[in-house]
């Protein structure tokens, strides 16, 4: 079973990217004075294909899943945590639950592969593909089947959603350690700067995880190719976060990125399809030890650096304002021309 | 005539400290998971005197003046530009406009001595002290009655602000050659290293404008107190600043200085009376080049970091939301208890 890769085109409009230039360096503002917020903007009007960008009906998914690795304690919680979690957000009491009701985010959990049934309910999507994923250290997380199933639902999940712009979040006991083994094999960088301390891990516990993925690693020797590594070593909600990563991409949705585990199924889809990276807007860089090194084997800059490590699609709401300061500013903003205000005037 | 400086407190509150550090930590997300928005939290509970603080009528106040330092082409804009911008602002087409309305900051501009006649309007404060400043090359850029009388109509303007929190904006071509001069004189920083390009001056215009510096941090080499610093090299917004500063800190408002400019105010304040600081957030680190160097010579961490230069309370306007985001988790997200999730259990 082969799952359906789309092809993503690189944007190829530079009338509209000269006009998206122009309309920046004609606000009443020393060019370049708004930094970051000028260079999202350009993106934002590339991603949407508009002058004057509009954002609307903002969703923001979490993706869960349960982890097989969790057995050889990776995590400083348990992996019930996962399911628990998963009702904190739909009551509403999580941290992405109150950053969502904050920014006017609407906020959908997927069951990926949560060790649990859950009662259906609104703002939760039921695509289990396994009650989570098997140990990694014993065979594949996932056959090649499932893999190609997360992957599809992934799009699905996308498909379904209004708007045009995805948030990504995320929530699994254990994940750390499958983005580690992602970054670590996707980009050859050691394991032991891949590897970090997750939701709080002690001294001893960093070096039994460190240990844990050394082998993993070495078990699945030969899974190099992305959705090979993907299916070996990653996990049910990063599979069909890297599906929705690809649909979301291929419908020109903006991708908002949250730290570690969301970045790195953002790395497996930029491996298929490199133009991906043009529609996502990397919210934040996480403490966890590894984001800082996936981002840079990206070449993205983050928005946001405020020490985060909670994932949930946390730092992807907290982000959220400032793409909605960079479209409002293209879009309100005064020109020299109309504001009556003189432009510069080196003196020399 | 010397100016009424208020007798700032610092916090002594160890029981209300224990108690945001409890609830913070009962959340449901790992310990210290939120990074700097947990600090932020702890911040305002301990300004706002509760453990669950509520930001009121934020209030984003646009100090303005001009310089006569300007005739030395220290900015790559002509003085007109103060004035024109102060329109621009009372029109909603600025920058500071725009994300004020997008964040709902009640927003007032300030005359503190723009060289020209406003028509008396609403959101406009009419406090000039002088039509500018004088001319710091050759004599002080205000007197000491000057300077006093901005400082005191900095305190009126916020006892008459309704709300709990300040956010500081400021306009004036020529502004951060006194921002520059200050932080020079205030914290011995050489004065290459204080002085950037402000809103956009070439290496000529850079060179030429170290010079200037140069030769007003000579001329007055004996005011090396902060009134004295701030009279002879300052300016009229910035004096009033810090007396805005000064009052917000007593009335214990939460205050949230934005660039180079507005922090240049804080460090006279800071010079005046330390305890201000612990009610100040910062909101980013701008790029004009001494910015960093004040940050860190007031031992302060900004929020954001974005490549801003801008001024007029953009900063802070951006980072406002991170404020209320602290707020809301603090009320709103549920503890472990709440929620019945399972706190960690470290496998040994």
């Amino acid at each position: 079973m082969t799952p359906d890769i789309p092809d993503i085109p690189e944007f190829d409009d530079p009338a509209l990217d000269a006009a998206l230039q122009r309309r920046i360096d004609g606000k009443t503002k020393p060019l370049g004075a708004l930094g970051r917020l000028e260079t999202l903007g350009l993106q934002l009007g590339r991603i949407l294909g508009s002058e004057t960008p509009q954002l609307r009906q903002p969703q923001l998914v979490v993706f869960a899943a349960d982890h097989g690795l969790a057995a050889h304690g990776v995590s400083a919680y348990p992996s019930d945590v996962t399911w628990q979690m998963v009702e904190n957000f739909l009551a509403g009491g999580a941290a992405v639950s109150v950053l969502a009701r904050q920014h006017g985010l609407a906020l959908t959990v997927v069951d990926a592969g949560v060790r649990h049934d859950f009662a259906p309910r609104a703002g939760l999507l039921l695509r289990k593909v396994a009650p989570g994923s098997a140990d990694a250290l014993a065979g594949p997380a996932m056959t090649s089947a499932q893999c190609a199933q997360a992957l599809d639902a992934g799009r699905d999940v996308v498909k379904g959603l209004p708007g045009n712009a995805l948030l990504l979040g995320e929530m699994g006991i254990g994940n750390t350690s499958a983005a580690a083994l992602l970054l670590a094999r996707l980009t050859g960088t050691p394991i032991e700067n891949c590897c970090g301390r997750g939701t709080g891990l002690d001294d001893a516990g960093l070096a039994r995880k460190q240990t844990v993925l050394r082998q993993v690693l070495a078990r699945h020797a030969d899974a190099v190719a992305p959705l090979q590594a993907l299916a070996a070593m990653g996990g049910l909600e990063i599979a069909m976060m890297c599906g929705a990563v690809l649909q979301a991409a291929l419908e020109r949705r903006v991708i908002v990125v949250d730290g570690f585990i969301a970045s790195s199924a953002v790395l497996v889809a930029a491996r298929l399809q490199p133009a991906v990276l043009s529609r996502c807007v990397f919210a934040h860089c996480s403490d966890e030890a590894g984001h800082g090194l996936m981002l840079r084997a990206l070449s993205v800059a983050p928005l946001l650096q405020l020490g985060l490590r909670l994932g949930e699609g946390s730092g992807a709401a907290l982000a959220w304002p400032l793409l909605v300061s960079a479209c409002r500013v293209l879009e309100e903003m005064a020109s020299f021309e109309s504001a009556g205000v003189s432009t510069r005037s080196e003196v020399s």
